[in-house]
């Protein structure tokens, strides 16, 4: 059972446990382990073990001894595909008022998860929005991290003292800027920016590949397509299964592609005007604002659990998380 | 009329007049200086003439005193959309031997300005592959073509000495790596490395745009999205104007595009497999090998002119120039 000591007051460092730690979660714990926080980690993977402990971190053998270090929160940060069976694994171990958050990029997903497993009156989730193309612990980078923004997600169900210990976890020792959301709005959201994005260089690539011309295109590929690519030389696996988890908010916009450049094409080759196409990303082609809206709003975290759609509302609009009391969230 | 005399010795520095100094005219014209070539500069903007004189180079008035001056190689480095009329102009002025070449990112259009403007004689096509999202001589820098791949584009009516002047001056004083292609293989290679990325990143940047989580969305938006969206960035003018002068190429790699996202709709919507469109780059996922085919072929440029279609063959099974003789070629 989660109550509400299990949130540490203000100040105090929480003790943290890990599960998994490739790319994000290997991040996650170096950074918190820095910065002085109790760490506790696990990965299914004998030699990332061995890598994690000499590079400083206390490692256990399975994923119970993570639940027996009674942990104030619990990161669950194993790839989508392994989610379902690693949340039973905790739910299984799981004590005392450990609360449960994740780093996936895909929230429904994770949510289904970890409501299967039984462990949603324990869970909030979190993503960060950091990564790079290369995968495991050895790619892990505590300044991945660096000002990342992070995606904390919440239900109707959430808690309020898990969303406040989660809360106080990001935003202190993990230095994230916090956007709370609904999961429909993170997916919809990182469908657009990063899952998407992920597609089409995985396209362009493709395109290359089977192109008649492709060793001179290769030849004279330069940042365009560096750029444009990045993301489509990542760990395919990995790749399509953000893109499967997140699929109907993949596709939908994946529809809005192909109509907009079904009609290009058509424009294209009947010499007809394409003006609009390129200026219609006008009004976010400069660099976004910085994070938040400029409007403050403290959120009282109510009994009655009205703050969640409050929170939430908030979020939507673009708010961000600038302070965390115990009874209270102030966004803007 | 371009006579054998026309090439400069190997060893010789060319004199070249450059037109135009935007983002790539001005980075040419600012690095040929630095190597103490001898630069006559014009722009049709008077402060980017001051701009450039005051940055060291020689600027005159006009696009006349720029052909008075007799250079060896002009370059046309003004817009596409600008090409015709410049041509025309430099038409009307150039004499003695003076070879002209360009830096536009579509050959088949330019070669038709040029031949419309009566230059044929005294052409070569070129495009080095660099650039930035920024424009202009402010934005220009000569490290911006470090080490660029070049295309050097040559037709039936391509004269050997102007064709040995422009790729002694790419890979001499410019310092660039050299593919010989047709003008199709050239427009065709770029539509996939360049053009269709920037109708990607367009359209990624328009799909935020019109969505409702527009705000959520860039406030999560992190290096995937940058890198994805970067050439987006860029003026949409130069950017419709690359991609409407080379159309045709440009629509037929986006009728694959829309033929492959469609499937991948199709699947997700199903629940199908989608492995397939994920491994798909599989050939192209690492970094492209060192320029060059490592089979070494000495190109005679011979009177009958049966070079011409050896040199782009080879160009087209991504050959590089490594030697300029006066008269022969050697890729590999």
């Amino acid at each position: 059972m989660v109550t509400p000591d299990a949130a540490p007051a203000a100040g105090t460092e929480p003790r943290v446990g890990v599960v998994g730690l490739g790319l994000v979660g290997g991040s996650v714990a170096r950074l918190l382990h820095e910065q002085g926080v109790e760490v506790t980690a696990h990965d299914a993977t004998a030699s990332t073990r061995a890598a994690a402990r000499a590079a400083g971190l206390r490692v256990v053998g399975d994923v119970a001894d993570v639940c027996a270090a009674e942990p104030d929160v619990l990161v669950l940060a194993v790839p989508l595909r392994a989610m379902r069976a690693v949340a039973t694994e905790v739910a299984r171990h799981v004590r005392g008022t450990t609360v449960v958050t994740d780093v996936g990029s895909v929230k429904g997903a994770v949510r289904d998860a970890v409501r299967s497993a039984g462990l949603d009156a324990r869970y909030v989730g979190a993503h960060p929005m950091a990564g790079t193309e290369h995968s495991g612990f050895d790619a892990s980078d505590p300044s991945m991290l660096d000002g990342a923004r992070w995606a904390v997600t919440v239900d109707g169900t959430t808690r309020r003292e898990a969303f406040v210990t989660v809360l106080r976890l990001v935003t202190g020792p993990l230095g994230g800027t916090v956007h709370v959301l609904t999961d429909d709005v993170h997916d919809e959201s990182t469908a657009l920016v990063s899952h998407v994005p992920h597609v089409l260089a995985t396209e362009l690539l493709g395109v290359v590949a089977d192109a008649p011309v492709r060793d001179v295109a290769r030849g004279l590929a330069a940042g365009s397509f560096r750029d444009a690519t990045r993301v489509g030389r990542t760990d395919p696996r990995r790749t399509e299964a953000m893109v499967t988890d997140n699929a109907a908010w993949v596709a939908s916009a994946l529809r809005v592609v192909v109509r907009d450049l079904e009609q290009l094409v058509a424009a294209l080759e009947s010499n007809a005007p394409v003006g609009e196409f390129f200026d219609r990303p006008d009004p976010v082609r400069g660099p976004a604002d910085a994070p938040g809206t400029g409007e403050r709003l403290r959120v009282v975290l109510d009994d009655a659990g009205a703050w969640r759609a409050e929170v939430t509302a908030a979020g939507a609009r673009g708010a961000v998380v600038v302070a965390v009391e115990d009874d209270a969230v102030v966004v803007a």
